[in-house]
């Protein structure tokens, strides 16, 4: 265990925040995913292939749409690294998704920056850069239909 | 003119100091690199379609590559969206990216997430993902030779 307030435990707070970001996601559950998030105007979210959405409101949205086309998900990351800087944290990792959708599935490999500030105590993602590996084949992957 | 201290010059601070970034990069110039980086062995950077570079020393030998094998680089960027949180700050920007090498030349689109931390009253870039779009061209993008 480390002790409370220690450089460890802050570093775990910030791994377990984003640990809840990638439950929320392979639950597919839009009340997990706005406890993750601070809902602010400028938060912004990059998901592979898209634009950039601007604002919880853009954000929420995505989330919606991608969660409503989606009947499963299941992720895993490896290689997370986190650093943190004040009330300011990032986790790089890389990300092994498989989707499950009307009509197939798709196999991603994705390069993923997520942003998180500490507010009332409570690490909140403020933004996500999530990228496809360039070896993965194209685009969201490998589709069967 | 923005009050200093204000967070408009705040924001201004951290735009300088991605644009010093990118100046960097264009003038394929080491010196100003390292000058724009702090130098410890936590920061990243993902170079695209590259695996992260943990640590100054290997961030620094991945530009002495780059440099070395680029006889040419012209990069615009558009769309430079500033956050700060106290003494972090992250810039995301759409970068236009054309590189003239030995036998031939490249056009890539990134979407980048630059990441500073201010030490001493100067911005310094800890973290990089820079990542192609996946619309663009496979990899690197356009290569002619």
């Amino acid at each position: 265990m480390s002790l409370p307030g220690s450089p460890e435990a802050v570093e775990q707070e910030v791994l377990d925040a984003n640990h809840d970001f990638y439950r929320a996601l392979q639950a597919l559950d839009l009340g997990q995913m706005e406890a993750v998030w601070l809902h602010e105007d400028w938060v912004k979210c990059l998901h592979p292939g898209w634009d950039l959405m601007i604002g919880w409101e853009e954000v929420r949205e995505s989330w919606e749409n991608i969660f409503r086309s989606t009947s499963q998900m299941r992720v895993t990351i490896s290689r997370p690294l986190t650093d943190v800087v004040g009330e300011a944290a990032w986790v790089s990792c890389l990300e092994n998704v498989t989707s499950l959708f009307e009509g197939g599935f798709s196999i991603a490999h994705v390069e993923a920056t997520n942003i998180f500030v500490r507010r009332d105590g409570r690490w909140k993602m403020v933004y996500r850069h999530a990228a496809p590996l360039p070896e993965a084949p194209s685009g969201a992957g490998t589709t069967v239909q």
